[in-house]
């Protein structure tokens, strides 16, 4: 007769798909095939191929007290990883892989051998056995309700299928010889108290015996939970007809465990979770493997293991056009709470980007864009991209490159005293020509010479000139408002008043009474007063004196509103992974770093009441520039031929935003981030082409796709397994692609541009702080600045990366020193008068990293950098690292291949 | 035959007493014993013992390339760790915890099963045997002459006697099957350039054998080095008389070794080496540890895992008054390199803390003491303490709580209109009088009473008041210095000469050229110009307006060099464990943060040229004060009973001086630091008295023993293994305890009074910046600022603490509430007019500790505090841990108890 209790039905069929322990999924997806239009919803269950084992919890129970307070306690408790009970402190361990003794797991082995195995048991022979030889758990957990039970936080943790595994072990003295029993029932239940949550039970093991010194039990009992705990013995011992599969499958786990030595490993130490457990799937044995699927190895070709490849993202690159398919489902994916906190999170990244990059520009061009028009193209131009783009997931925004661009060029018009807007508008018009001629002709497919060195060096540059531009800035400030030294002429100022005798009585009756002190000074003075400068000028007097254009305070306060919001957005973006607060809250610091510097800025700013330099906006909605309407004219004060003329710059920014646009599309439909969708690299170059015309007549910013908060966008939509076990870090299973949260983003964008007029209380100096902030994020986010971190490290504590691994150090710092080189020649070329040419030395560095080819090897290339198209073909699949046959590195590097891939670039600062 | 190389006799002989592997030196040492003063030097040798076995290098050498290009090659090698060569990148890995799989140790212990051991053989026949079966290395090493082999950097680290282990292992496909051989010469031979250091080889083991699948070669061959690399093996296997003697010491390796579950753990995962290495003591077999001589467990007892239990220093404590034996060696042991660094290193540190505590002090009492006082106290106190003292590696110095004492004695003296100095001079003579009675008394024993949170709570006020202080200090320069905001009447400022038409032709006389725009705005002035206010003066005119006290931007510059040196200072003290330069380099910048701190902060001062406030230094060898002689007269202005009176803020200021001396001497005096020549609590506090009344007399500050210059000094004394293995960190032999280096850096400080005119250069926020730092270094240093941290944080995010493990978290959050809730008490009274009792609350601590006792087990509080003498009484010694009878902690927390102990106390501000 089996015992059925309520909710026990169905355990078996509904097995859990999607919590499954991290490292099982790995071993599936396909990468090669590309997505099914009609049934994107069913990846899922796609992904984990047939049904699977239920989760198993298991629970060791301990005998303590005899011969005098027999007590059966629980002591330890493993799903992944093991969880000790500090008796003394009543609390679980931190989780920590487990470690055991050999001579207990031979121990077990034996005893297992000799004793008791039930295999396919019906319970109610398990309650004869169990009920007699054991005192059910006595004293503590007896009164423990069973809903106490189901509201044991990990309870909730675990998916509805699990089934819990027991093993009991402890002394009793009146046994004459240790006794072992290993129990699976053909149906699991719930035993009452038994387990620590109400969770079926599958299996038991029971190891009694007389005492024994030292914690032989204990260790036994933890050996055996161990096992237990281990999916390859689970997946053996579920499957098991008899005693020799019981003890097959327990020498198949001793086959594969790893081993320390005695004198270098103190036992007793907790070894923290690792990153990334190792892949399951090499361990399945054959009959598994044939259930779960063929064996498609997560990673094919040793180029994948690098970012992104050219072969990560050459089935991208030919798929463009198929988006029309999608199109319903990019509205209807977005039904989902975590969408609305994506929307909240990326609109206040978006409106900070505009307010900063609005104030950049303001700043750059003096006055001919700002604020103003920064918010209105940003909702315009995201909002647009946000329908028609074939990768819905980008958001749009003023980046770096073109911003400094965009400031060389308006130097460049000023030279030649050029009327700046309609000049700006016919490079717009050459640039949209020349776009939409690189997407005729499908040029997308040369990114694949951009490889990390072309991209890093883009980068690193962008980078230094907005930390250059930041530092300049503020340090111009102290110009504006010089520092009064001891001994310094300009003290002193004087209110002087028109003729003599003139105004003076006029000046007399509209002084205020609490200026006394100051009219006590006039004696002998003759129409002059030492009035603050504005207040002089309202009174109808001229300030006169070397000091009347000294604001004094100013330059240091600026300075400290600088430093402070610089090191404050510093400081929250590192509180993430500090150990204080809830993770909620460490996220939210975190991820609003600038908008709280800004504020905090603005709060001193307010507090103190100095005049510092405010953020110039306009007082209605008209543009920034006095005295143009929102249509640029075509031609302005200009002669005609520098419309022609202005192609030639247009073609140094076409180069600007091809690089730009399409190496930020690369890292954003890289495979690690399992996008089912595809990309539109074509399409949204076509985009980013007409919107430039737009943004262009209308005198609006220039936009491309942004890096970092396109990724940010992805990352807050990412969707993860839920259910995880102690010590488990949660799965990432794919991202919420649709087209919803970017178009309200850019509504909200649209709508604050009513925000306008509270942003004049924005100081300048807090925003240059934030500038700086981006500069050196974005310079430490890429490999290169590691490396040079490298130059000043002894070889003795520098970390163990994979490059060093497999490339001499010198090798390493030759490499560092070319780019190094390189960017060096960008700075000078960039400190000269031909600056604007720069997007052409850009390109050159493709140039470099050809030439490059003939001083490394092309294994020394696909570490330090990644192959370019010939080189791929020219290396035999097998060839690429030699070294292997030797040492057989290809397995001793999987523990860091199998970690997930971080976006390593920054590439736009915004 | 024997072969003999040169250099080669007597390493059996010549053992390395100093180089032995970390761990095995930490069970000998005796705490119990005494040290003999006859023998002081010999302790090395005492410590270790009989000689003991040489240090063994072991190294794996591959077979590669069958059957083409067969090649020996050097893969690994081994001393205490794994070191592995990455061939591609020519580099040894970083040194790990070696890794190996259970089937090839076993498949190892085959083989030698199987095959030939050949114990003590002769050289002659080793290379019989060797000779002929293998090509010796031949591509490659073949060239590198020895002379390069002795170049190689680790054979510098090796100690003179260490020898050789090599395997050689590797697939030979004409062999039918495996072959396994280990050999152990009689007498060990060099055998050029098989082995990458030329070190004489004992050891050889042998794998070779038909292909087989997989790396099984490889991995036998790491096994049998990681066999040969334990030392438990090594001591068998020196000793082994037949093949049996060999698998007994293989299988009780396999007894010990820890096993990781495969699917919870990498094998491919590199561990970096434990901070501790496990003890070898336990795992010696009884007959090694016979010669060793008794086992003497380094920790005795429970309580002894406590920094400082009351165990550690209750010998100390009845020890005093037998120094005279060690006089002598108290200067010879100074004869060392080492002591030359030290004296360098004090003595900045010393100079560093007198400016600041002089600047300090000065700022306290307006003068009646400063810097030069602060010189030339230091110097005289510290070298006659250092001539007399008990502790001679002490270093008196300011303290914060007396600093703090003598602020609110100053204050209270000008409340009641003292004179100061001699009202502080019976202080002092009251104080030398109760700290006599003290020592008379034997009183220091009531040391045992202040526990932990004793301390804390005085280390923590004590701290506040300094962080409150320097901050306090810092704001009120804004006041002194006001911040002028528009529309603020404190604007203009006139210079006005005497009478009308007086000195107006004189000035016209003196205007310099350059001040030209100045004159050109006296257009209808009388005898006013626009000078500023310190040139006006000087032409005799006086400056007019409610602007000419402001001087402008020195309050936020104040603010930024404050700001500045506070974080460079702390960043500084950060590099010590960063990556970058050689240790040397971060070791110095750490050590000297304070000093370069203070000189980035003048250096920006003088390069910006503000006038702010500095240093205030009498200009030639005179007393601070104006008006006083060196000696400091009796009774002043007060009235005579005040001399009488004094007795009671001097009985306050004994309780302080005892706490702080006497809690110093105990962190000093722990026996973690191994000192040798004993304590001297009572002598010590007599010689402080003895100070007081001598710095009273003459006006200097007063002084006592301060903890973090002392333990500096200790800390660059140390005694250390010089020689170890890739990995390692180095022993701790001991300190060099003598008295001269001490005495020498006070007689550089007493020179130094003549520094004093560059000192006026120093800005005083730069100082407030160091006192701030000063404050939150001592602050961050206690446990209790760790516990407050645990309110913050997330139970699942707290550290393994060792006392979370034991004690509920409810406890350690309530305990942390309440050593709250005092300091927030101690701080209400430091706000009132009675502030000046402060000390007596502090005693007062020691009451609510033993009050704490109704609240908390014992249990809890030894893991949160540590025990009073009473409570030490009634526990039995074995029933203090209870829990351990259940799961056995006491070995689960081994691994953090070997960790060694760094002085978690910073109980004075200096």
């Amino acid at each position: 007769m089996e015992m059925k209790l309520p909710g026990q039905e169905g355990f078996e069929a509904s097995s859990a798909p999607r919590n499954i322990p991290s490292g099982e999924l790995d071993s599936n997806p396909d990468p090669g095939t590309g997505p099914s239009p009609d049934g994107p919803s069913d990846t899922e269950s796609k992904e984990l191929g047939v049904p699977k084992d239920p989760l198993l919890f298991i629970q060791l129970n301990e005998l303590l007290g005899w011969p005098q307070a027999l007590e059966w306690r629980e002591t330890g408790r493993w799903v992944l990883f093991e969880e000790k009970l500090e008796v003394a402190a009543g609390r679980w361990s931190a989780p920590h892989v487990p470690t055991l003794a050999l001579p207990s797991l031979q121990k077990l082995r034996s005893l297992l051998a000799e004793g008791l195995v039930l295999l396919d048991c019906p319970a109610q022979s398990l309650l004869e056995l169990v009920g007699s030889t054991h005192p059910r758990k006595a004293s503590d957990n007896e009164e423990a309700p069973l809903r106490e039970q189901c509201q044991n936080p990990l309870r909730q943790k675990l998916p509805p299928g699990a089934e819990a595994g027991t093993v009991l072990a402890g002394e009793l003295g009146f046994l004459a010889q240790p006794l072992g029993a290993f129990v699976r029932l053909r149906n699991p239940v719930v035993l009452g108290s038994l387990t620590e949550v109400s969770l079926p039970s599958r299996f038991f093991c029971l190891l009694l015996g007389p005492c024994m010194l030292g914690k032989g039990y204990h260790e036994m009992g933890r050996a055996a939970a161990v096992l237990l705990s281990d999916p390859q013995f689970q997946w053996s011992v579920r499957r098991a007809s008899n005693l020799h599969d019981l003890l097959a499958a327990l020498d198949a786990f001793l086959e594969e465990v790893t081993v320390l030595p005695p004198g270098r490993w103190d036992p007793t130490a907790r070894i923290p979770p690792p990153k990334c457990l190792p892949s399951q799937h090499k361990r399945l044995p054959s009959q598994q493997r044939e259930i779960r699927g063929p064996a498609v190895p997560r990673l094919t070709s040793a180029e994948d293991r690098h970012r992104h490849g050219p072969h990560a993202h050459s089935p991208e690159l030919q798929r463009t056009g198929r988006k029309v398919p999608w199109y319903p489902s990019d509205f209807l994916d977005a039904l989902h709470l975590q969408c609305f906190s994506a929307v909240l999170y990326i609109y206040l990244a978006t409106v900070t980007n505009a307010i900063t990059f609005g104030g950049l520009l303001g700043d750059a061009t003096d006055g001919a864009q700002g604020v103003l028009e920064s918010f209105l193209g940003t909702a315009v131009a995201g909002a647009a991209f946000c329908l028609m783009a074939g990768q819905p997931l980008t958001i749009l925004s003023s980046t770096g490159p073109v911003l400094v661009f965009e400031r060389l060029l308006f130097s460049f018009s000023r030279d030649y005293s050029l009327d700046y807007l309609p000049f700006r508008l016919w490079v717009g018009i050459w640039v949209a020509t020349f776009c939409l001629v690189l997407v005729a002709t499908e040029a997308s497919v040369l990114v694949r010479y951009f490889t990390r060195f072309t991209e890093e060096g883009f980068c690193a540059l962008i980078s230094l000139i907005f930390i250059y531009d930041a530092v300049g800035k503020m340090l111009n400030l102290t110009h504006t408002y010089p520092i009064q030294k001891p001994g310094s002429s300009a003290y002193g100022c004087l209110c002087q008043y028109p003729g003599p005798g003139g105004n003076e009585s006029q000046w007399i009756r509209t002084r205020p009474k609490d200026r006394d002190d100051i009219v006590s000074m006039d004696l002998g003075l003759i129409n002059a007063s030492l009035l603050p400068p504005p207040e002089c000028t309202r009174q109808g007097g001229h300030p006169r004196g070397p000091g009347c254009h000294t604001v004094p305070d100013i330059a240091f306060f600026s300075l400290l509103l600088f430093l402070t919001s610089f090191f404050f957005a510093m400081a929250l973006k590192c509180v993430k992974t500090s150990r204080f607060f809830p993770s909620v809250v460490r996220k939210g610091l975190s991820d609003f770093s600038s908008v709280l510097a800004i504020l905090l800025g603005c709060g001193l700013d307010a507090f103190l009441g100095l005049a510092t330099p405010k953020l110039m906006v306009p007082r209605e909605f008209k543009p920034t520039l006095p005295g143009r309407g929102w249509l640029v004219s075509p031609f302005g004060a200009n002669p005609w031929w520098w419309s022609v003329a202005a192609a030639l710059p247009a073609l140094l920014l076409s180069i600007l935003i091809f690089m730009d646009q399409q190496i930020t599309a690369v890292i954003l439909n890289r495979m690690e981030y399992r996008l089912q969708k595809g990309a539109g690299f074509h399409l949204d170059l076509f985009c980013v082409a007409v919107l430039m015309l737009l943004t262009s007549a209308l005198g609006l910013p220039w936009y491309v796709s942004a890096t970092v908060i396109s990724l940010a966008h992805m990352d807050s939509l990412r969707r993860e397994s839920r259910a995880c076990a102690p010590g488990e870090r949660p799965n990432f299973l794919g991202i919420r692609e649709q087209r919803l949260t970017g178009l309200v983003v850019f509504i909200l964008t649209g709508a604050s541009i009513f925000l306008a007029p509270v942003l004049k209380f924005i100081p300048m100096p807090v925003l240059y702080g934030i500038f700086l902030y981006m500069g050196v994020a974005a310079l430490s986010s890429i490999q290169f600045t590691n490396r040079v971190k490298l130059l000043l490290m002894p070889a003795k504590h520098q970390p163990d990366l994979l490059l060093l691994r497999h490339v001499p150090l010198t090798r390493v710092h030759l490499f560092t020193a070319i780019q190094l080189a390189c960017l060096g020649l960008l700075w000078i070329i960039k400190s000269t008068p031909a600056a604007i040419i720069f997007p052409l030395m850009l390109l050159g560095l493709v140039g470099v990293r050809k030439a490059l080819e003939r001083v490394f090897s092309p294994q020394e290339l696909l570490w330090l950098d990644e192959l370019m198209p010939e080189e791929e073909r020219s290396i035999p699949e097998k060839g690429l690292e030699p070294e292997h046959s030797f040492s057989g590195s290809d397995s001793e590097d999987s523990e860091l291949m199998y970690q997930p891939k971080a976006p390593e670039i920054n590439i736009s600062v915004n």
